[in-house]
């Protein structure tokens, strides 16, 4: 024994004792009332000086590991075996086995089947990825963020990581409060909850406003943000799509539907900046003729203001919570995810006061409350004035690939209708014969991945010659290469489409 | 205008500047196409030097709140108004109004009603409060905390900021099994979740078992957890509690309680070690009694394993799920949130493979993933060895107020029974007439207060003579002083209710 002891280099050698002779004890290849090595002992066979083992073995007994003997030295304590080995039988055979998947709800089992990153494609290393809108992480000023959470921790200390409160981190509600005042929102009447990103807020909210007797219905821009839809769906909502058009949502078809089908919706799930996947911006006089819609039928609308950061040109556009004033029938949620730090988790929830002191209950039943530190780390970000400065340098870099995006598109995808006025993607819609699951296998041969279209869209069957292109993660070599290897596969299925018409 | 700038220490003035302006703009103070003082003029005017006001302008144009004429200078860019404007009429008179509370569903009501923080006792300053039982965090050791953040970041640096993964941060994960394995669980098939604490992860895994199309059944101890019951509840269970003895759960009633209700419970909840509200440890012999109850009559058991780490005496007691060996019928949630750092919102769920990986698109599906820098933080922490330092550290100070608090009621409390072998908190039961919650009455008024037990009883009126005293953030001095009143009020309260019973 002792002798398969390895030292590893980044870990106290005090607690790789410890942690060694424990695991002995646990596979009771040490069993109770056995007496250790002496440390001297010991200190010669692991190699380690006493001292260490000394430490170790405190650390053990504290533990309740073992125990000592004054005089004689440290002993094996006792520990509640294995309930087969009470029986006098095998483990592995007679081990007690439940079978999960049958125990399993609808939520459950829904949840994995509209988990698509469970169905993702796995691109092989060195493959050009168009899937990903996920913020370029070199953008990121490291130096910036350590400084936040140093500069915080220096006037906080121990506060940051002890409980903190469910409805979030005071200073930086205050300070984001602010910031949609800045976007024009009048917040007479309205408060904010932190959530742990845009996903967790989406999702409180359907779970606060889903009936109780019979399923939602719920109203959208079709395409839509996947997860949104995989939400909508796990929470039990049917979903109605209103088509997009070049400047947003089709009014005309939302007002039909909305005539025909009086006092159905329970609320309206909308994106108007940059809107995922079509990176449309709703014009200003849709805005107003939306809303006024939304007002007339009383469907309240949750706002997704995804991207809102990432505008390359035109003039500032409130977002549509901004267009009620003091109304109430706008709940809108923020998130940083696509323009700053994903990886904090913290997003929020804008809305009517009441409406968002059940949700602060929710969120205290489901996580108590989003990381302190992350919250903090986020405020302190924005007081130096990071965040300003961060914006201006990622927006010059993206605005730069978006249009590189742009001109590779349409130099070597003619036949694609794009879309897209900012954020991280553009959206791209082919003649109708041109099927993009289809393209997506012939471009995966060649080293090139985007995601499909269909995806976005509300009904199994449509969009299926749509793609969207994420661009903030590609270099500018693999966005000219990776475009013009889909232009090329493109090419191929649109002539062989031909030539099948020509046939047929 | 411009009259009313007034510059704050902490923030870049260039950033003062442009929010200042940008909130003239958003008043309409400032209105569409009006041109905008000239730099050299704003600089005169708000006292700021003249690059801060050229690169504030600069700012606001990129943000499209303003634009440039070359060689005239900015104007102000039109806005899309707000809605109640369009119609030319005031804001505050037609806004829109939804009667939220009207739409909110049972969840959301539930969610408020139960809970119990909005209910909680507001204590005024000075207050003696044995209400809490967060961890002391005069014992965080923030140099630690730092460093192991620094580290982090010295090793991953952008990649800890963006998107992690729904499962967790691997190499969390990695040393949490080995934490686990050194508890003597046998991995084999099982798998980790990380969650945003244990109460995300209890939530969870009771939205994936609780059954479709019926009212779920838990079965539990009685008092337990009140943040469990409202969970079990809000999911829709109905809750059996089994009374507590002396080493845990009563296992006759609990046999009884089974055989007679066959099939019937979807799972169980226990807490095995310094359960919450009594800390008492279940014995060796209940916990294999126990196991084999739960296995007999398949029925998966949920462990929570609060507070395992602050054990003061006794051999190291291994978990339930420790129990069955390669057995999947155990799933353990784990926090360190009460001996380390809640602030740090981390927790996870160890159990079956097939669970872990629905669990895995539900956690997707509600949050994305956990805080990658507090998951990190831990891991480096742990890493750095810190965390055997720091758990042997407030072992000691925690055993010694735990001793201390004893004493106190021993010496104070006598007509009270203790029962509490470790943790944070001790758990009295007075004799039956006594009503803790009047006990409270007339304790605040003397400027002492705790938490009544009967909220976590599973039926109202149970427990009315019990209340639970968390010593983890209370001086000495407090501890002494506080259980002295509650002794003083106890008496009073006993002597007339002896009065009562001699005069009826």
């Amino acid at each position: 024994m002792f002798q398969d002891f390895k030292l590893v280099s980044d870990r106290p050698v005090v607690i790789q004792v410890k942690e060694y002779v424990k695991r002995l004890i646990i596979k009771g290849a040490l069993q109770a009332d056995q007496k250790l090595p002496s440390t001297r002992e010991m200190s010669g066979l692991l190699k380690v000086s006493r001292n260490t083992v000394i430490a170790a073995y405190e650390g053990l007994e504290d533990d309740g590991y073992t125990y000592a003997v004054p005089g004689k030295g440290s002993y094996v304590a006792a520990m509640v075996g294995h309930l087969a080995a009470d029986n006098g039988e095998g483990v592995g055979s007679t081990a007690w086995q439940i079978d999960w998947k049958a125990r399993m709800n609808d939520y459950a089992v829904s949840a994995v089947d509209l988990d698509v990153m469970k169905q993702g494609i796995r691109a092989k290393k060195g493959t050009i990825s168009f899937t990903s809108i996920a913020p370029d992480e070199q953008l990121f000023d490291l130096g910036d963020v350590r400084r936040a959470f140093l500069d915080r921790m220096a006037i906080e200390g121990q506060t940051l990581l002890n409980y903190g409160y469910a409805k979030g981190y005071k200073p930086l509600i205050d300070y984001l409060m602010c910031y949609m005042e800045n976007k024009g929102v009048d917040i007479t009447g309205k408060d904010m909850l932190i959530t742990s990103g845009f996903t967790e807020g989406f999702d409180m909210v359907l779970s606060a406003l889903r009936p109780s007797a019979r399923r939602g219905a719920a109203i959208c821009e079709n395409p839509t943000h996947h997860t949104a839809i995989k939400n909508l769906k796990l929470q039990g909502f049917e979903i109605t799509g209103i088509p997009m058009e070049r400047d947003g949502i089709d009014v005309e078809q939302l007002e039909a539907v909305l005539q025909t089908q009086t006092n159905s919706f329970d609320l309206a799930y909308l994106t108007p900046s940059y809107h995922n996947p079509t990176g449309i911006v709703l014009s200003p006089e849709k805005r107003s003729a939306v809303m006024k819609l939304m007002r007339r039928y009383q469907i309240p609308v949750i706002e997704d203001g995804f991207n809102e950061e990432l505008r390359y040109s035109g003039a500032h556009v409130a977002p549509l919570i901004a267009t009620v004033g003091q109304g109430n029938g706008v709940i809108y949620i923020g998130s940083f995810s696509k323009v700053l730090f994903p990886g904090l988790r913290v997003g929020w929830v804008l809305g009517d006061r009441a409406l968002i002191d059940a949700l602060e209950s929710i969120k205290r039943a489901r996580t108590i409350h989003t990381s302190t530190i992350d919250q903090s780390i986020l405020y302190q970000y924005f007081l130096n004035g990071n965040f300003d400065k961060y914006v201006k340098k990622a927006r010059a870099e993206y605005k730069r690939k978006y249009e590189l995006t742009r001109a590779c598109c349409e130099a070597h995808l003619p036949e694609a209708q794009l879309s897209g006025d900012g954020g991280l993607h553009l959206f791209l819609t082919f003649p109708a014969g041109v099927n993009t699951r289809q393209l997506l296998e012939a471009c995966t041969k060649q080293g090139v991945i985007f995601t499909p279209g269909d995806k976005f869209f509300i009904q199994e069957g449509e969009g299926t010659n749509t793609l969207r292109l994420g661009f903030s993660r590609v270099t500018d070599e693999n966005i000219e290469r990776g475009i013009q290897i889909i232009g090329n596969q493109a090419s191929s299925l649109l002539q062989t489409e031909k030539k099948n018409e020509v046939s047929s």
